[in-house]
């Protein structure tokens, strides 16, 4: 249950001027179809102040530009940004530890603080350092000489291979694969294929958060490694020697081939993808299921397979679906000129056609 | 190991006439080329009865047009729907409880029928409800205030969030992820991402499959719902609000963006993939690793990336090929014309040649 | 930790030349920018010696061509493949069994070596055959009849079904499940979907490497079947019946449908998908992001969606960028063939416009 603020408290909180009673409690945030009594609900445009009429909430963020509504306010600039930080205030609550519950398995030589909720049935390796206040669901297995950080949380399910290094307040959701082997080989003249031994690890940075049946590959020699703030969504597959900047968005099945290197706040869209051995700079932004095959200069925004500037791609694939009918036009165009043609040489005038080229 | 009855028992079942000894007894079915002595088989297209030559099958179903095979036959509008109503028939058998195998661990305040099978190694929260008969394979992990119908099947390794509601009759392939938080942030001018607490839940009804590693994430709000009947193959995305009408399918690596809600027989072929907060009407098909970019009326069919009517779709990828040998065309009239312009400008009469657009 | 060995003798192991002192010895391998004193690296290139300059290894392996290094060589044809098989050799250590650890669930009738290594938290059924030093991590469960054959290594949470076979010297990444049913539905009047049982199972060959949350269906009849050699990457889907031949590549993503048969050294690049009941024949190659729908024959290098020789691919997409401006000068042409037309036909000649086809 959420724990109840004032308004003013919250408009604090966001930067924001509340607009009626600021000492009203609320208990919650919730879309405005959900809100119930006593919630503070929000609107991310003032174009929507209508759908309010209906709305059971208390109280409302809104955009600056929104006035005269019928319920207590809190006025920002970002309602979108501020509705996130008053829910996951109202939702904050302090750490409850359950310990580690039976069975869990826990290797050798291990660093397990007494604020942790572990288990059950959960399987940690040798020389393991947990940090404070983790959670470790059920079903999650952890190899030997890795690192969780304060306040990160494995879901169910979850497997962490050998020496992988996990930061603080890193969320990672069912059936993830931290760590688990690239995908290297070399072929002989028989085209039998020879595993390269994958001997690197997989370094997650703090306030990363990691999707459902998502795959973090190991290096084969090195660090595979997502950096800070980025969040990566369900089914996303990074191979290995991956570099991911800081604060980047992966959103699901979005996939980015080996030794691929990511600036700072690049968003690849769902199923979006990136060849291997690239680098992609800052703030680029890759439209869904596009390919990228080259280097990205910062802030490019690509689209389609392969990627190209993505106001072109748009105009490309408007485009695309005249070509029978282009075909068809060029035919008749061809026709009719080399009947033009005709008539002219006729006409005793000196005419060349000009050959292929 | 399958029962045995009649060819009539069948037939009845499937509302087929029995062609030969109705009295024959089968205890199984197999394909053509799998079939052993005292197994029925099926085909599905008169054409293919040649097939039947080298077949072992005590029987076979056949579509209404065949004639005159050499053995017993049940003769049938549809034999693919019949065969598989058979086979179905052929394989029931009691539900055989084997309790709640240890370790497994189960949370307080749970409700759980005597006739289940329950682990080992499970793990299920608090005041979780599981209904008759329901088998939960190893490694499955099931959140708190989750509910679990009738006669439903958990494979190895499904991880169940708190408060999902899953239907009777429901079956969930292996690692299969339900009820993760749904992929949403809030971006401050820095560019950080704040994490949107995902506080809904999903809801999957009566009759739902769910094939291997599929992801099927909480609502942000409200509740993510895959409505009766609804089948979904392996490493299948739903995101968070998302609404799947009823006996709708989704093939292999298909992927559906938030908040899009799909009618009822709507077919997302192998990696198709839509948008976020569209519409998608009843009976819709949508080509494999097609990507739908807006709304679709019931009954449309569509191909591409972004989707068009699929004939359009299939002519202009058939000319897509030919743009190179399109471009040299358009090159070559454009030299010529030029040149006839220029013949004619020359004879005296006034042309105007047209600007660029 | 890797062992110590002489140039001299890893060099008769790759069948390379030594240049330096043979008797050197060298306790690991690593890549240039990673390596320390006393281990080996190797470049794949004689343009890449300038890089050893700052390198600290002991060694290199290198290319033929390459001369006058500042450090030992080992002379070889293929330095990538001797590199891998170097360090394979190099980590080469005796399997370690550590028994089977507890808690771990083993089903009646079950046929496990004294030299492995199990568990904790594993679940075999009934029935199954584990082979000489094989190792179950964490979290893995196997369905009964299966087979496990002998140095397999299954890693954590990989769930394997009933009647799964699975050979020598195979490793399955994390999350993988083997054996979940594959999608068949017979859809009745009412669009009803009635589940067609899928009695069939999988089939892996030795030398197999399967990645992390890749699914592999068991057949709806007979058998799906990896064959010997043939190397998996993560998330990859294979379908029910699906046949693939010996040594293929299946890179992230890729998607085989059902009934498919590839030939032997058949690569499908990243995300790359085959429809199915077709046949690709040997050493197809498959471009990143493509779709085949139609058989392919041996040699095949195709790209695109649908796919079409790759070469062809190339130019078309080369091209797909410049259609707007196609469109734009097939509209002027249109434009100047009217207008002259129109006046060769107000000088008197008789021209003809031709229909629309």
């Amino acid at each position: 249950m959420a724990k109840s603020c004032t308004l003013d408290e919250l408009a604090g909180l966001v930067e924001g001027e509340v607009i009626g009673d600021g000492k009203l409690l609320v208990s919650g945030l919730n879309g405005i179809e959900y809100a119930v009594a006593g919630e503070i609900t929000f609107i991310t445009n003032a174009k929507k102040a209508g759908q309010l009429a209906g709305c059971k909430a208390a109280a409302c963020i809104v955009p600056l530009e929104c006035d005269e509504l019928n319920l207590p306010c809190i006025k920002v600039r970002n309602p979108d940004l501020a509705a996130a930080l008053v829910h996951n205030h109202l939702l904050e609550k302090k750490f409850a530890a359950l310990g580690v519950l039976q069975p869990t398995h826990i290797g050798k030589d291990c660093r397990i603080p007494g604020e942790v909720t572990i288990g059950p049935m959960v399987c940690i390796g040798d020389r393991v350092k947990i940090g404070e206040r983790v959670t470790l669901y059920p079903g999650v297995v952890i190899g030997s000489d890795a690192v969780i950080g304060d306040d990160t949380v494995l879901y169910a399910n979850v497997s962490v291979a050998d020496q992988s290094i996990i930061g603080k307040h890193v969320i990672i959701h069912a059936g993830v694969s931290i760590g688990s082997d690239g995908f290297g080989y070399a072929t002989d003249q028989n085209g039998n294929h020879v595993k390269k031994p994958q001997v690197g690890n997989v370094q997650i940075d703090d306030e990363v958060e990691v999707g459902a049946n998502s795959c973090i590959d190991r290096a084969a020699f090195g660090t595979t490694r997502i950096r800070h703030g980025t969040k990566i969504d369900n089914q996303v597959m990074v191979a290995h020697n991956v570099d991911v900047g800081e604060n980047s968005i992966l959103v699901a099945q979005a996939g980015i081939a080996g030794s691929t290197t990511l600036g700072r706040n690049v968003v690849l869209s769902g199923r979006a993808a990136v060849a291997g051995h690239l680098h992609i700079g800052d703030r680029v932004m890759v439209a869904g299921m596009s390919g990228v095959h080259g280097n990205l200069m910062q802030g490019s925004v690509v689209g389609g397979i392969p990627a190209i500037d993505v106001k072109k791609w748009g105009r490309a694939t408007a485009a695309f679906s005249r070509l029978p009918e282009m075909l068809k036009d060029l035919r008749r165009l061809r026709r009719e000129v080399d009947k033009l043609v005709g008539l002219i040489d006729s006409t005793g005038e000196e005419t060349e056609r000009e050959g292929e080229e």
